[in-house]
């Protein structure tokens, strides 16, 4: 088991990363400091892994909610169900709710937590990649609004996160793919040697190769954890862990949410984001081809949905975010392995990226 | 007008106590980051002083939403209209909340702000005596469940708080009186000469006298900014503002929100608890008479609702946020100026005051 903390002064916490981890219930007993422990979890993930999360916690006061899952379900009104069921239970304020699942389950969990009685502890059990390398570390909690993706929120830091690569073995081929668009995220925003570890050992991945993905999971998180400890709020720099999420926020709103799994809307947005920086003269032609090939050599789709108009997309990167008075500001990069801070966008090149890319 | 100052480090703030407030946009200018401005407010309140706050704020991009008056509207549903009109209205994470009214609207606001996009900047301006001297104050803010009162919300502290005292002209006397229960608080936990100063001019209170308003408010708020300063999330000494409030949230809850005004379900509650506290041997019953005396001054209920069973009471107070591990832990008074931290109480003490205490 590797161990990295997110260095957040009195809020800072470890991850652990391995095999076998829910089957430790020492982890467990060191970060639950009450008797009563909700676990919030889907109904597919219920199926494989609560049972194994249960049998270690039987020295507690458990309740579990299942949840319905995909990312549709990400509301307010799903929210308001966890509610009901810590209050029917009584929980009080020292309670821990467990957030199982992916990062809609992470999400919703711990956007949860900081609201109960404002504010109970939680520990995040993530159980795709995506969530492992990016959803469940750094505090973002919260749920979509029919106008915009992750608008409702706060930011709030769990006790730990217990990544076990075991649980990967279950991940259907599609949720792996979307992880990796993360993956390749920390490559493209700050880390170029992994990047290339990326287009060298792509396949390995692919074939869950466990020594590959234990590597890319750190090194996401040794990418992610850093930036997060730099910049909890997102003042700063931690706004680069956005390339190609304004692009891709859009894609999964404008197509209706659970269509798109948020990696694959990323993995598009990411491309058109390297179409963007190619207009503003930092990427070269040869860069972005690099890009794409990537993604696609990680079997993630690379052009934005058809029936998505520029205007559809304008409407929808307004209410990003990052956006200041009504500004569309986006995630570029100067170079692969080093992405800039969100900048204004000429919107004469933003429309040609969204008129011109991936439209033939 | 006075200032006093909340010490909170990086997010301290100002409370601004004063006549004719709400008519000097150069506070509102001082407070206000970007040109993006929603003040919510209530149909009650927005009659009298939407279009005076709209004056002062002629060079922003001002929208406004006006919700229903009363505690019953205090929901995640009428939370979630607030996050509809800043998501149509496009505002960025940069835009300030305006929360215009008494606590309910102060508690809704605030939450929504402490929600959006995970935190955007807001400004109180409190409308009633108690929104100006408890709930304005120190950053909670949430919404009810039908289980229980302020189940749901955040810590989350405003840019600054505006009291004008001129607006309690137009508040009605059921209201002022209910603002009083707390203002009696705060000589009860700890200012016993600001109980014997409520004693002598509980008439002049009554009789709107500005300059005992404006006293009583500041001295309030002065109480106030102490505990929150000392205690920003209720680990310890800000506990102790909830005297009474075990009790009357069951009595809100038990009643149906909207049923008791806040203040009223608190006097009663305070009441109780000065019984539990003489039951401990810690008040005399001269002490508990002389309470009893201040709040009826004050025209507020003093007995809990004929209705509610000691069954009910017990069933309410075990989601109180106090409670730990299920024991109901409730603030009593060890004198007259000195409240305690949460103590478990025996549950024969706790029934021979529910059972006892006003029922006749």
């Amino acid at each position: 088991m590797k161990t990295l903390t997110v260095e957040l002064g009195a809020r800072r916490y470890p991850i652990y990363i391995g095999s076998g981890l829910l089957a430790q219930p020492d982890i467990f007993r060191q970060h639950i400091k009450s008797t009563q422990v909700l676990v919030v979890t889907n109904d597919t993930v219920a199926a494989l892994y609560l049972q194994p999360v249960l049998n270690q916690l039987q020295d507690y006061r458990v309740e579990s909610l299942i949840l319905p899952d995909g990312e549709q379900f990400k509301t307010l009104d799903t929210l308001s169900t966890v509610f009901d069921k810590l209050l029917a239970a009584k929980f009080s304020r020292n309670a821990t709710l467990i957030a199982l699942g992916g990062g809609v389950i992470g999400d919703m969990g711990g956007f949860a937590a900081a609201c109960y009685q404002r504010g109970i502890a939680f520990i995040q059990i993530p159980t795709t990649l995506l969530a492992q390398v990016d959803s469940s570390v750094g505090g973002k909690t919260g749920v979509n609004h029919p106008l915009g993706k992750n608008m409702i929120g706060a930011f709030y830091q769990p006790q730990c996160v217990i990544a076990d690569a075991d649980v990967l073995d279950t991940l259907d081929d599609r949720q792996l793919s979307a992880g990796l668009a993360e993956v390749i995220k920390y490559g493209l925003i700050r880390d170029i040697e992994f990047f290339v570890w990326l287009e060298n050992n792509m396949e390995a991945l692919l074939a869950r190769d466990k020594t590959a993905l234990a590597y890319a999971i750190e090194q996401s998180c040794v990418n992610k954890a850093h930036i997060v400890a730099e910049d909890e709020t997102e003042s700063g720099v931690r706004a680069t862990l956005n390339l190609g999420h304004t692009f891709g926020h859009a894609i999964e709103t404008g197509s209706g949410y659970g269509h798109y799994l948020h990696g694959e809307a990323v993995a598009i947005g990411t491309c058109q984001a390297a179409d963007l920086s190619r207009r503003k003269g930092w990427l070269t032609e040869a860069d972005v081809d690099r890009i794409i090939s990537l993604f696609m050599k990680a079997r993630l789709p690379v052009i934005p949905p058809a029936q998505m108009t520029t205007e559809q997309f304008l409407e929808l990167m307004a209410v990003d975010k990052k956006n200041v008075d009504g500004q569309i500001r986006v995630i570029l990069l100067k170079t692969i392995g080093a992405a800039l801070l969100p900048i204004d966008v000429e919107s004469s090149l933003l429309q040609q990226t969204l008129n011109s890319y991936g439209r033939h």
